[in-house]
């Protein structure tokens, strides 16, 4: 019965991660009525025992709440193990530096990593251990984590892993309010987003037992007796589960490191990235428990013959959406890796059909946002570790100002599209030039340099010289 | 052309049914901000000649509020004919108690039930009555009825029926704002949704005529004059359609019983429901009017013969989805039925993608429900005839104390789906043992002991005891 | 690689356009809780060098802020241009007179438009212009905008052109909040929505450069040597396309006619139509650019030989929908042309699945609009010009006073269904009548009259006489 139940279990989640599709609500308080728009670093920083972990809160800047978007960015020391827990919206992780690996647990899947006898050396094996999959990660990956899905992460290099996550709070899969939420499995987390910890300091809640202050993951507010008798064990390990007085925070220091079934190797890694893939194609002809169970749920956009767009002289953008990341079509979120090259430029755009929060990866760049009355709501600079978001429809060009400018832009569609306003997939080039003209009150002669004088795409080098227009 | 224009009807409810997929919207105004949630009684109640109509009502419930809906008890007598509306969110209708039958009134579709001249005996085929299908409920079924979409009940049985529905506000087929709204066809029935009822007394409409207290139906709203031409009929017999004056409420006495083309047997009934599944697997093969005039609304997860999960120290659960009742993928609605036995538990567990709205039809149990802060939200008993709101992502644990215990629960997304913390199919199951023996700080023994001590999935026995773990 | 890019774009055009399915969200605000509705005149009014912008404005009338529209209607004269632009919301345009050309720019899309070398006599092919398709309108065509698309329009007739346009804010295809906005490409267009412009003047935006108040395109808001850059042209010409001190508004006079690659003539046109259809329907087994940048945008209602429903003695009425028109699915709208003949009734029904917002082409009817109290929310005449919204499940009679009535409703629903009251298809028909008799309090005799008194369908001519009825 149970491997009924769990093929059951699979279905479902076949449903859920595949045929539901995740719809954005728009904000209904004028919250997008944005007069002016900062780029901002974190406003919230927790230090763990193997970690630091620091928020955007969407309660201090409209800008986030007009997005509806959350974003964290976590640093995890090495054997930093950060604890298992979930999310009441989706999220996207960008791996911005390190290795490590993560487990995300899917309800109903098989435990398919196990232990084999000689590894372990020991002599019952029944206390072989098994586990659900685990993948590793990379810097340049993005990771995409479905709503109320619990994973944890552990970094296993020699160098510390930063990382940093945007929560889709206005995402339809999150059906309780615009706060973002995280709910721990385990340890005594501190909250990360200002706006609960705030309200939970103001409202004390009418049902806390014991030490309070000392205890804030999901077992905590159980009945130590439910959780002996649902566990099967004796309370003095039940009470264990609730981590009162645990100290270490969001991210644990793992002494000697975690023994666990390995899993491969970068270079079988690969080969087992495009083995899923292979397996993806075939899907529609096999079975369920593979369709789920082993679904990609991670691509490597931060390697530079990965791009999508490429100009020599000014730079490079990568983009991962629900056709190269099948994952994202049910969560509605995709994202674009840039590399500007110094002095180069990205053309004016618009984003046709989503929001998009970028986070500096490195460098700067001067950038401009105008929204509908043609008023700058952003003009400045931004930053390596700021976060500047460009709303649906606003336009948008930015610069690399004396430096590389390195970006990760996360959106608010599984198939996000940019409008570009020059070069040759621009709106302007799509016109007749006797519209341009007319419209711009210029010449044929200057409507026909405004149409024909960029030949790049998205990307334009500051090379080019004015006059090379095709008049 | 009637028959191209019902065809075309048809097709358009072959989209609207099946195509359209209803999504949910969260709520903007910190309605899930809940601090304390209550299991409560219902709030209103209405006497009406052959029946009671109680409500719990979403302006009184924060629970309610977060959860975007409201739940409506009804009893209705024998003979007791509940009149013809319909509403602005899609619902389910549990049946509780009793048997009837009920007319979900399509537009376009056929009168497919016709009287035969014999059972008649009247000389004239011209009064032949002919309406469109009628389906039979019993003690179990889950009815589906979409936003909009009219329908009556009639008791026929010799013992009253109790149901219990589910307004499911926040759907996205409910285009209005979030308001309960129940139009009616007949009669001039109280309003069951004090919100309401309190706004139409504070602020008097602007056009009323006649004796404004004594009529509720949508015609009251029509000049009589109009009515009379749209129905060709005199306008006397047009009054009585806006149903001035009377006091039966919303559940009206059939005096002598209702005559209509009967339904089938339940024996013949259930051949029906068997052959309608046949047709549902051919559907894509077949032409419109058999898929949609003919759909199936109905299932019944009452038997305990049907339970999809069962444990025979602990009892049983039964749910229905879009799986086996394919038109919930359209209203994006589920239900889940249990039975705890006495002492046994339904293991800690959060709903992944689902607000939870649980109806207890008999016995108590003992309830815990947990925030994101590991504050109990919920601690208590919960007991026959109560409401009590798990909202989406809170860890939920329940204990069926000193008896048998009972419970209906709805859930806000056509594919619910529970994710246990304890046992066979958990989340702790699914990490290694050293992440678990890290994250909870215990030893790698005790680990093994929770990760392996509970040998069920979803639903645990008391018999169990302590020290049966793995180790 | 530009073809690959194009073709990458087109692929996410196809997903943008065709999977992705808009929802719509319902308004929290109460903003259904309509005492009254008025039929309303455009309350605010732009005049421009070539024509006249007027609109309805959600923000002073709550039945637009329940329906989650705006509505715009232009006059455009003959040679007159309307600039180009986009808006954060999908839109229908209703041509109401008037014949012209217009140009959706689809960003990726080939210039598939292309001066041949005779037609321009120029020596040097260098200087042949290329462009994105055009396509011709005429009265009683609906056009089909999606979200964040910009486009053109050109009166090339010698009538002006007057269109109504539904901007459909409460589409989840908009992300950003529920103010109707307009982003404009070109010259200096005067904001059509009060609100905005209100918001604007009272709170300055920070920053501003130069003559601020003369300009208001997206281009203002960038610092010209960016566009200089971005275009490979020089500063002054760039400064051009920021539109200072540009008074000729939103719609320009071309003088001497706009010149341009000309689109065939109408009867060539239905072939190319014809021509989409069948492509349309090949569209599975074809390559990608076909499907999108050549997709059918329009399709004409106005024609009374299209009518869907037909009563020689009443009127008809034309819909269109995701059915006739694809495009319709991705943006979730869909429309009415009707024609009542005097002293004909639009039999009693409500909208089940959609709001209905109706602008009056021609003549006058009385209307009653009724909300699920039975109170009468509208009642009174509607006439040429006005615009009147119907809420989802509200009840509505309408009956052309004294000469034929015209109209056009615009409906929130990519398959909006209207469900009867009175008729053949009605609720009441398909009740049995022994339900009628007892839900009415009425002889058998009397609900056999209700039921089959009306044999049309929808629409009803007044000289159906009482006593007509089948009894």
């Amino acid at each position: 019965m149970a491997k009924r139940f769990m093929l059951s279990l699979s279905f479902c989640l076949l449903v859920l991660f595949q045929g539901s599709l995740a719809r954005r609500q728009y904000q209904q308080q004028n919250e997008c009525q944005l007069k002016r728009i900062n780029a901002v670093e974190p406003d919230n920083r927790v230090e763990c025992e193997a970690g630091i972990i620091e928020s955007w809160d969407p309660s201090n800047h409209q800008q986030f709440r007009c997005a509806g978007v959350a974003v964290v960015r976590r640093l995890m020391q090495p054997n930093g193990l950060l604890l298992p827990s979930y999310s009441n919206s989706p999220q996207l992780i960008y791996i911005v530096r390190g290795t490590g690996m993560t487990g995300m647990l899917l309800p109903g899947c098989p435990e398919t990593f196990q232990e084999s006898q000689q590894s372990e050396g020991q002599g019952s094996s029944r206390f072989q251990d098994q586990h659900q999959k685990i993948r590793r990660f990379r810097e340049g990956d993005i990771l995409a984590i479905p709503a109320g899905v619990s994973h944890w992460c552990y970094n296993d290099g020699k160098e510390p892993v930063v990382t940093v996550s945007l929560f889709d709070i206005s995402n339809s899969d999150n059906q309780l309010d615009n706060n973002p939420r995280n709910f721990y499995l385990a340890g005594n987390p501190e909250e990360v987003f200002q706006q609960t910890q705030e309200q939970r300091e103001r409202q004390p809640p009418l049902y806390r037992r014991g030490q309070q202050s000392s205890c804030n993951n999901i077992f905590c507010g159980m009945d130590t007796r439910f959780i002996a008798e649902a566990f099967n064990v004796d309370e003095q390990v039940a009470r264990r589960l609730q981590g009162e007085n645990d100290n270490r925070g969001n991210i644990v220091k793992v002494k000697g490191g975690l023994q666990v079934v390995r899993p491969p190797t970068r270079l079988q890694e690969e080969r087992a990235e495009s083995e899923e893939r292979d397996r993806e194609r075939q899907r529609r002809a096999n079975g369920i428990e593979e369709t789920i169970c082993t679904m990609r749920i991670k691509e490597n956009i931060g390697d530079p013959s990965r791009a999508d767009i490429f100009t020599p002289e000014a730079g490079r953008i990568s983009t991962i959406n629900s056709h190269n990341l099948p994952v994202l079509r049910s969560i509605q979120l995709s994202a674009e890796r840039g590399v500007l090259y110094k002095d180069a430029l990205v053309l004016p755009h618009w984003n046709l059909n989503a929001h998009s929060i970028m986070y500096v990866i490195r460098g700067r760049a001067r950038c401009q946002v105008v929204d509908q009355n043609g008023d700058t709501v952003f003009d400045g600079e931004v930053r390596e570790g700021q976060v500047l978001t460009v709303p649906q429809n606003f336009a948008v060009v930015k610069r690399a100002e004396r430096e590389r400018f390195e970006w990760i832009s996360f959106k608010t569609n599984d198939n996000a599209m940019a409008a570009p306003l020059a070069g040759r997939t621009s709106a302007i080039r799509a016109m007749p030039v006797e519209v341009l003209a007319n419209a711009f009150r210029i010449s044929i002669e200057d409507a026909r340099r405004i149409k024909f004088g960029q030949q790049e795409t998205t990307l334009g080098s500051s090379k080019s010289q004015p006059g090379r227009a095709a008049a």
